[in-house]
């Protein structure tokens, strides 16, 4: 006994999704069945609407319905930093904090080999025709601290060593609120090594 | 800062579905802006075709193309048992299985106080219909073994007990493959109640 043609196919487009396996795709797909048909269809509609509006900026590679993203765009924000981040919603993060004023990139990812991510799959160039006009005096790596992400970060310092621009990393350590007695030791090394005089 | 509005609209879009909290909808928000506009157009085709091809099988509720489920369909199955389930799923659960051929009967949910759910909303007018037919001799509860369930199951025993029908229960005990020693209380309260001769 299978489920309807129209319900496999739901259920197989729902999958495609980053996170959704078989059980949650059955899930959602009961869910819609139960949403009225309007809802339906401005669920549709907003998909398609998202991806005809929404591209990369042209600077930045950030999601813009512009053709430079509102991060770009503004002349108020410190044109002489640029952070460097795996993804657009990286950036939004940051913006939480309220304290980082430059501007950003977006790579797309990070340099993976068990991914198949190499340098030239990410948004690096861009980055260097971005340094290359001379504007840009630092550059903070903010990949994650993960294996690929440092391996990331590694390569951009390579690539703008000589590039006459401050590469630096965001810091290590413990997270705030942190209990030291549940902290792993990695960081725990980390946030010995990077200690500072108080 | 704040996210394009298309973006912002897929997102709250994607919120509406169960399990997929903000942070699961800004991941599949990205993803679907990286597929190409094809892809899109189809999933959100197959939005909008699974809503207008399916609905419940007048007979046993089951999602169907049809008037009539391909369970409630097959006269080859046993007319005589009914096993009562929470959900579509539940039903091709049992299917898995391969061993029970029998009908369904799909609730559409439990009785539950917290969630305001009460009789009246579970599909249960139209059991007390097919039963009232005559045909059907035995009615197997399978709600889920939680308090919910076992409650949803004592409320349809109550109702179908002046009814001329077998109302049985799934039976609780081990899952095959189960550790003793891993096995909560309550179910080895159970798994020992219901022992049988060997």
């Amino acid at each position: 006994m299978r489920y309807p043609r129209a319900f496999e196919e739901l259920i197989d487009a729902l999958k495609k999704l980053p996170g959704i396996g078989l059980k949650s795709a059955e899930r959602i797909a009961y869910k819609i069945l139960e949403m009225d048909e309007e809802e339906i269809k401005a669920f549709a509609a907003s998909l398609i609407n998202a991806k005809k509006e929404l591209h990369r900026c042209s600077i930045c590679g950030q999601i813009t319905d512009q053709n430079v993203c509102d991060f770009c765009a503004d002349e108020r924000r410190n044109q002489e930093i640029v952070c460097v981040v795996q993804n657009p919603k990286d950036a939004f993060a940051i913006e939480k904090a309220r304290d980082y004023n430059g501007l950003y990139h977006i790579l797309y990812g990070v340099i993976s080999a068990t991914n198949g991510v190499s340098p030239r799959d990410l948004n690096i160039q861009s980055l260097i025709e971005r340094i290359s006009k001379g504007k840009i005096k630092e550059v903070i790596i903010a990949t994650n601290p993960t294996t690929e992400g440092e391996t990331t970060a590694l390569y951009l310092a390579k690539i703008l060593s000589d590039k006459n621009v401050l590469v630096s990393r965001i810091a290590y350590g413990l997270p705030l609120g942190a209990n030291l007695d549940y902290t792993d030791e990695y960081t725990l090394i980390k946030a010995i090594e990077g200690r500072r005089k108080m």
